[in-house]
């Protein structure tokens, strides 16, 4: 497949005079695509129900002279001031019982049955207008939904749906409340309608009921997406996609994946690196111009997963952005090697966000192609560089990497409603796993709890997977790859309750967990050769194999078989140990690489990247940095 | 006097069927006590005024029937989701003015009128059936006044009581304006009913006005507890608790003491030391298995003296808790060490929360003694040896200390009213002093401030008491012990003004405070001699004999006869200088312990407990990790 | 001119006996002023219309007879609760939502029109009565416009006001959405009346609705202030001032100074040190005792442009106070010496705050000359040697300083709204600047950026304006001084958008802004020569001289003739390599001077301060802690 560039267009924002001069230069570039009109509501609709179309017909057939393929955005992010005196109670609520007011974007409830029939009327209008244009080549719903901490709201129109759901799901408030364990501290309902969202309470609310709130909550997000789905499908032929975040985990991602054709995501490794990682400042303070080694690659796979296979960079970071802590810009050369990072990586296409900077609101120090006057920025010239060595190079073939790790949106909530200490967070914990493979040079598929055919996979990893579904160990153990479960695999019913018989409950594994505790990040506990347990440390019992052992004797790692469980939170060196034992069991080839060094097999191409801000020598090799191999 | 041992059990949790085994193995434990109840509103009154006491009479029948003597719990923390509808507004409401909903436990305000008459019915509802029952050992009303930060309420409720309250208290606005001194900032009111809370202020609120919301907080506890207590007294001769909690200063432990019989405590070491203690990191790694080494049996005698000799702990932590920032496991032997370091101090009986660790609701990850399935955890075999001891020990007497400190609710309401310094805190003084005094050997007991007769005490400790009774240092005086005063002694009225003359006004002692200042913590004055005073100096002038100056030739120090004031805030160094010059004076032996050691004086019995994560060696005996002595 | 001092005193705070003997003290220690009754409303007025004067007549006549002059403060900063009743919504509300209660002060929205006109009437009350009284020395406002973060009001009488100001400003609902670019995200208004003010959106506001927010703020000060000028000219000839505070920039000073006569500001330098300086902590420890050495320094220099050449220090800490988050004492002699440094800046008097400190309400612990109990407190002595050192020295001229920095409150609005790195603060650049000036020796005249003469300058400095008015380059480059520019400068246009041109688009200087970053501030960038840059840093292409380089090549210093333009934020190392330099170039003789050593040249004579807790030896005099020099 032929991967191609494209970037992000507001003809709204500029004179139509000029919008021509862009697309040819847009053209010039190499670009493909151009996505266009998911924040342009107000210029579509200035007044409820006064339609302004033409000029959208005007910049679609100015950039499709050119050549350009049009994606078109529905512009549902961002409904104009007028909305609200139709709907006034559209605002979501944040935790504190404050409405979300206008003044920015994606101020609206997912729940509010109103503003979805108004989404729904838009992206029709859209549909009908633009659906067969022969520019067109893909849609996007929306626009990074759960940015800004939106899948969450605690407003009147989700009360009403949350009632309404656990309705649904319950059938009657007696079965809710067993469910939940409600006859603990006298929470038992009545009636449906007795129950609140789990916010403001005096201390922390039942954990069930925090957990089916973040389910709920997640459904809402693929209800609403789903009505856009269904409305463009019966006018248009073309692919549909939504662009993620990063580290977005309110809702479940593979559920509205499963609704549209391609995943895309937008790729900000700066912004990132400073505002949502862990890591200590010594990490950041060395990525800082190349965001963190990992990241991105985590969530090109993610995404892979999500799409089915077919996924994109909708926006990539072309500069220094403007909403993160501090924000750098990046090395010379990080623009051309974030691109090539996504191709490797299977991406269809990468597009730049955003073609030129706006001189004005809230993004006018978030750098474009184009400088605010018009001049080439810095990232014009690598991008450039891209189009001329993707007209030089061969393809990049995507293939299954010999490594699955699975990743549950649903454990990212149970373990946010219950921690059981600070720092234990899913998707820390299933990133510093992806981390660790990739530091021994592995090339890694991330997988939804539903998958069932492991085929052809060597190494499975499900770190975290408190609900696993019931079939699922049947279908790895069928599999023969080695796998790794653990901590907290089957620790909590579907109903948030721990399980008797106790956890972890794998057949063929004689083992319990016994008891839990979590410690202070300062007091690891040593493993018997090498590495220790942090954060999270589970007591087990049990005739189970043991291959590790703590410090005090107690079983770290348990074996039956291809099946291995983790009794705790390793930290990296013990994590490299396990991964190296298990990969050497799969008969999976390791490389302990260089700290700044990632690799990435596709097909038979061997791509070699340096995160690091100095050259490094690489199998004889002196790699720049922002410097790649591709062999 | 025997001790006794006992546990929590929620029979509501479990199916009939297995209460008989239950019970059962509860006695073969060795266990006394089984509280239950305090909880369970909603299973005995399902619907307002549908009582379903069937279950709670069979579960007395079963409990009793092994011989097991109950406590039973008023379940007045926990009213129902249909309490809400009768009383829309009973709820707190927070400092930031929103109300602390329903969905977890103490949602209540203790002004509400209509709900302390639901409280009232309910409990004479239980009085009048159970309170005669052969098996009911004690009553506990409520659960953990003051948890989870619910003594303060800013609600409409509490608005209406706290103006009455004024009113009582100065019959006259301009009695109130003179008091307060409400002339500054033209903050005089004309009428009782001008004055509002003493939240979301400009700036700070008037302390006066803060001060007396405070005391008026502390009331409404001791109000509505006292009517439960009443309500029991009328039905029923079994002694009347409260189960208290750690560092909670909100309301006058004392004033509710009044009211009651015995008073227990909820002991959670582990829990308590991450959460409510200002000790380093060092500090809380080093002890993270075994709990502060001085803050439970500060507890210990705090509440001994709150119960007038008759307390217990009703909660006894039995493996990791689920509610601190971290849950690590206690190290092997801590319930039993815990346990009897409560016997050393002369608890009358230890029970532990809980039975059962419930599978379900929010509490599912806190240990109990069995597993949720059954099976016997970590802590039941410790218990089983506690048993043991107590049939093959001698028994414990209690007998009154050498040394007494003196701890007021009250200065700590008004330290926190006006700190006049980052970190100064009342309860972390008397805390210091109190560890001390135990790292040289004491045995202390902890006294009211209206304490009057100091017989058989030799030395004598009222560090912070800024609001003393007129009356306390001739009672001190004539008793002879050495005693210790300061800073801040004396250093507000009862208006919450500084006094003219100036503090401390301690007859005898020529001295005032004639200013004071409050230190950053990195900048401590060196004491001549050793030691520093830190982050509270008061400049001290007279003529009163100096002790000790400190390096700008400022006393620190000073006395007449017996009487000493420190001016400031002591290190540990020069705290510990302090203590042994006033013990050799009063003629009381100290001994600087090592620093994981501590010991108590219980009658002819010495016990001596390594809190420690490693062996001592302690008069040539080793002592292990969570061992302990008795001589 | 004789430079005087003074006292602020609350005859309503004490009986009116003492009210004699308080001046007869006043004047034997040498004082000239007492400023009196601003916030006395309660006792003027208790009660709507009842007017109470008898006692303010005697207190004006009981301190006249000893000769002082009185400063008469307008009590508006204090309304009493009765007008509660009359104006329920006049209280300002903060960010959050929530009104800002009575019960302490400062309790009113500037925007409020009915709270507003109560201020005139008791403005126009006061001065019909004592505006020709002959001991009236001068006015004062309000008291400390914008203390306690109240310039920034959400109030309905807020959201009212600021619609019609943008009305006012705008015109058209078109217009503004141009200059705001709404068409990003769909933010277009169709009426004024749709605009709410910019809080509690989903995510940041449109920067130029938050600007026009602040400036509208501002204005609100403004037009409040300026309504009580009015009334006070209407009846008194004396000089009006307003007590300003140190490091208040939510409105613009220069614009309530020229409705002013005199500028005063309360000088707090220990509070201040502790409470609003980004300084480390051993910088705060080191000065904790003496107040930053820059600081007040930097507000007198600032007030005596804003009052025009006539300013005070109104309210001059006398020992410790209550509100900074540790409030020690002053090191011996700091009275004196904070006094003669504003002296030494042109202050024509300093006044102590407080004569006597209150034993009741929130400022009980704040120090005054005399003690609560009526001796005389530790600053007493103080001011009776500055008393007796003005009647033995010289007096000060004060001249004209060589140096000019720009100080410009609008861009410390823009930079807050769009500060795009965490630590990017305006008044902090300017204050850095500043010190790095003063460590070289240099005094320095702070003026207003609508500033046109600049005659008599060598040095005119202008860090981070990024709104400058068109024609000030001009007026800089006529005056022939060195003049230094950026970062940031002409970076916004007035809506608050890049301007294209692109910044900083100084005639004759060939250089465009081509990016901007901001970085960490553990990753400095260095500068060829020393020093570095850090925290902001700009890439500036174009045919400029380039004067410096950073170490990856880019230019860092540029140079057109007079005109120099820094395209980053300094560390102090290279701020005192360029200020040396530029300097150099303008003739102006630096030096060196050690860590705690400031020196100001006043006409002829020149000042030379130690504020450090040691002594230091200077051109071969020894100068004791809190010692200073007259040359």
């Amino acid at each position: 497949m032929k991967r191609t560039l494209g970037t992000c267009y507001y003809p709204e924002h500029w004179t139509e005079d000029i919008w021509a001069e862009d697309a040819a230069r847009m053209a010039d570039l190499g670009l493909t695509w151009v996505r266009i009109g998911e924040f342009a509501w107000s210029r579509l609709e200035p007044a409820p129900g006064d339609l302004q179309f033409g000029w959208l017909d005007r910049a679609f057939d100015t950039l499709a002279q050119t050549g350009l393929k049009i994606v078109l955005g529905t512009p549902t992010a961002t409904p104009p001031r007028w909305m609200l005196e139709r709907h006034p109670d559209m605002l979501a609520v944040d935790a504190q019982g404050r409405a979300r007011g206008f003044g920015s974007r994606r101020h609206y409830c997912f729940s509010h049955d109103g503003y979805r029939a108004e989404a729904v009327r838009i992206t029709a209008l859209l549909a009908e207008r633009y659906g067969r244009h022969p520019a067109l080549g893909a849609w996007q719903t929306d626009n990074e939904y759960g940015c800004h901490d939106t899948v969450l709201s605690y407003s009147e129109a989700a009360r009403r749906a949350f009632r309404d759901w656990l309705a649904q799901r319950y059938q009657s408030p007696d079965a809710l409340n067993r469910a939940w364990g409600n006859v603990f501290w006298s929470m038992e309902y009545r009636d449906f309608d007795e129950i609140e969202l789990p916010n403001l309470t005096v201390t922390e609310p039942n954990p069930a009921h925090a957990m089916d709130f973040r389910r709920f909550s997640s459904d809402q997000v693929a209800r609403f997406n789903a009505a856009q789905v269904e409305t463009i499908r019966a006018h248009s032929d073309a692919p549909i996609s939504h662009n993620y975040m990063g580290r977005i985990t309110e809702f479940d991602h593979f559920a509205t994946g499963r609704q549209l054709d391609i995943a895309t995501w937008d790729s900000y490794p700066l912004g990132f690196l400073e505002d949502r990682l862990e890591e200590a400042d010594a990490h950041k303070r060395r990525y800082a111009r190349q965001g963190d080694p990992d990241f991105q690659a985590f969530h090109h796979d993610l995404y892979r997963s999500v799409g089915h296979g077919r996924w994109w960079v909708m926006e990539q970071q072309p500069g220094p952005v403007n909403w993160a802590p501090h924000n750098p810009a990046p090395l010379p050369g990080m623009i051309r090697f974030w691109t090539w990072e996504a191709f490797a990586h299977g991406a269809e296409a990468v597009c730049y966000f955003r073609w030129r900077q706006a001189p004005f609101a809230q993004e006018q120090m978030h750098a474009g192609l184009l400088r605010p006057d018009h001049a080439e920025a810095v990232g014009h010239a690598e991008v450039a560089a891209v189009a001329a060595d993707l007209t030089a190079a061969q393809d990049v073939e995507t293939t299954k990497a010999p490594v699955a790790l699975i990743f549950d949106y649903q454990a990212a909530w149970s373990w946010d409603v219950q921690p059981q200490g600070r720092g234990c967070d899913y998707f820390r914990l299933v990133f510093e796993v992806y981390r660790g493979l990739r530091k021994l040079g592995l090339s890694i598929d991330i997988l939804p709890p539903d998958t069932r055919d492991f085929t052809d996979y060597d190494l499975i990893l499900a770190p975290g997977l408190d609900m696993p579904p019931p079939d699922l160990i049947p279908a790895i153990a069928v599999s023969g790859a080695q796998a790794l479960f653990g901590p907290r695999f089957g620790s909590k019913t579907d109903a948030f309750a721990i399980p008797v018989p106790l956890p972890p409950a794998i057949s063929g594994l004689d083992a319990v967990v016994a008891r839990v505790e979590t410690l202070r990040p300062d007091m690891p506990v040593p493993v018997t050769g090498g590495g220790a347990i942090t954060l999270w440390r589970e007591h087990l019992e049990g005739g189970a194999q043991v291959l590790d052992r703590d410090a005090d004797g107690l079983p770290v790692l348990l074996r039956a078989g291809s099946l291995h469980y983790l009794g705790g939170w390793p930290d990296p060196t013990y994590l490299a140990r396990v991964l190296t034992r298990l990969a050497g069991a799969a008969g999976v080839l390791v490389r302990e690489l260089p700290d700044d060094i990632r690799i990435r097999q596709s097909g038979p191409t061997l791509f070699i990247f340096n995160h690091g801000p100095d050259p490094v020598e690489f199998d004889g090799t002196r790699i720049p940095p922002a410097g790649f191999l591709r062999r």
